[in-house]
């Protein structure tokens, strides 16, 4: 029987021994488990890029069990707690993890959120919980219990669906034969995910190989209808359509539009970042 | 059965194959045995930090085996050789690495050593044992071996446990009401861990919620009793109890007492650094 | 009977999940392989360095399928296409990834390709193949599935080995009593990995122990005659054996001649780097 499988990601980073410790608590719950490191890599709290990035990846691995901690708000109490989750999937998936929205994009991915508990008090987790180090406490031991076929009922109290906290994405709209697009995230070459689909670049009247005007619409200042620099871009296949230095709006390999630089960063030549306003339009 | 488990620690870094290599040794000898990266980013040369970090580690993993490379003398010879050793802790697990003090902490912590041998010129060791990389030529085979169920004894010379080198830590002195604490490490945030107790700033008169007052004394040029700036802080349970930016002293998730800056650096703020002198006091 | 071993180096690094997907697509496919991550650090594009960096791990691995991705043509198409390969080594080990060069090192140690298949339209592959991530679209799934036990000419079109895109390595010169020899690789030290060897030295007369001079011979303008700077070295046999700050000329633990300086970078120091050109002799 192939051993079961958690995926992990987090916003840990490599620079010390969080994850490996994670990886040691759940070897200890869960001996038989294997552990894929999806990326610990996640820009610091940012729960919409983990949410995004963990959904881009369910297609590509088997794991039973999601494990994914992005946690803002670790150890704050009172009207600022969130909740500590796990929730079984409707394609029967497990997802555990803070319920700050991290996991709702891979749950939608997943058919929705069919069972859903609050493991913050969970029997499986390590005494004396810290206040900053949940992923070990609290989010690790679950997962692997999980992984290690415990039944999700028992790992906490039930929660309904509809008490979980979401993740509003925002959707790029028509706009005088343009269309405003917002960056949903920004990754570590520079490139701009987009909250536009190929089937709204195609209703916008924008064909692949064309010429296009990127205009930056009051960047960080969201609907300021303050017009910025207009940058041109061709809507290409891959980098190699485009000189080294040019813009180019594509879809990436999630599948999710975005504009880049060849060999350069999008980032950088637009000077936005996460929640700009873009408009984008045939040139 | 499950799988032996070797936890592997160093300051190896991600740049480079040397992971990756000593994770090929490791599966060539004991192809059955499983490794958990513990964290590569231990400042390099910080034998010290290597040591706590492995200690803090030990509730946490299932180990049998314990791999840690911090190895600053690495390939030299004469009166600045250092030993390469092999260690079994009382509790049971064993340890595997230089014999610099970088496993005495851990070993401190599982009951202390009950056998040690002299594993430089062991059987176990690749040919030709490279100057600089005794990770991959004498302590990933060896601990893999050790992790395949070879007997201890028969990977080196023995050693009497008095002859290893130990590891001295400074402990945190009361000094006119207040307390003289030491920076044993900084870590990758800038959280300074200091060498005091919980029951030491109990003694001080130190109380949870408390306002306290942290001055610099001398920096690096320790002892020098030249007093340095006094900075406000607060003996806190968490990061949130404090405003952004402001200092707070808390017990960490290894239940070591730190320094730390809400979304800032300690260090940066008080510009000191590992074995500067810190007197803690009630405001 | 021990899981099949995949090893896995990329130039994708640990800021994204590239690895983490790879890893995943693997995990799905081949459930029982053990994934060895050799490195995800190459330099960026540096095909060169991949090759040189895999062939240097090949002794220390008990790896059946090498997993490489160093790809900078990927999703060229026309002229400018590469194809994507798997091989078979003379050894028994097979090669996954770019025929650009990278594998042609690691086969050649391997006593030579001995099968070659064009897997850019494997069954195996995932549909539908991005222009950018073919790593894990096709490059994993045929790794995985080598390691799975399909047999290798199921999974592409047939090639011979004459076909495949060979990886020059420049050789060291004797020049006038001197030896004229070129940076093939700088790793991440700022320690440089030349293409002499320690018979060609010898040759040249120099001996371990000794005073050496190097100098730059025109840098990136390779062939330019120009002389540059003359600096002072040892031929040494590990760091310690000069003092801080002093350049030494060693075998390194690949058993390549490369130049260092003792706690310091000889690529700064001699302001050198890839495809310079050094003038060895000695002092």
């Amino acid at each position: 029987m192939p051993s079961p499988v958690i995926s992990f990601l987090s916003d840990y980073g490599h620079a010390d021994e969080f994850v490996g410790v994670c990886h040691g608590v759940i070897a200890k719950r869960a001996p038989s488990a294997r552990v894929i490191d999806l990326t610990h890599s996640i820009p610091r709290h940012d729960v919409r890029a983990g949410a995004l990035v963990l959904r881009g990846t369910l297609a590509y691995t088997p794991a039973q069990v999601h494990l994914a901690v992005v946690d803002p708000e670790v150890g704050a109490l009172g009207i600022n707690a969130r909740r500590a989750i796990a929730l079984r999937s409707a394609a029967g998936p497990l997802l555990v993890g803070p319920d700050n929205g991290l996991l709702m994009l891979a749950a939608e991915w997943l058919g929705g959120a069919i069972e859903a508990f609050d493991i913050g008090h969970s029997p499986e987790r390590l005494e004396p919980v810290s206040a900053t180090f949940h992923g070990r406490d609290i989010f690790a031991p679950v997962a692997a219990a999980l992984a290690d076929g415990a039944p999700l009922p028992g790992l906490g109290e039930p929660l309904t669906v509809e008490e979980l906290c979401g993740l509003e994405l925002s959707v790029a709209q028509p706009l005088h034969g343009a269309l405003l697009t917002h960056v949903l995230r920004c990754d570590h070459f520079g490139n701009l995910i987009l909250d536009a689909s190929h089937e709204q670049l195609l209703a916008a009247g924008m064909r692949l190989g064309e010429a296009l005007t990127v205009e930056v619409a009051g960047g960080e200042v969201a609907g300021s209808g303050v017009a910025g620099d207009a940058h041109p871009a061709r809507y290409a296949s891959t980098f190699a359509d485009v000189a080294p230095g040019e813009l180019l709006l594509y879809e990436d390999a999630q599948l999710m539009v975005a504009l880049a630089v060849n060999r350069g960063s999008a980032a950088a030549l637009l000077a936005v970042a996460r929640d700009s306003e873009l408009l984008v339009r045939r040139a």
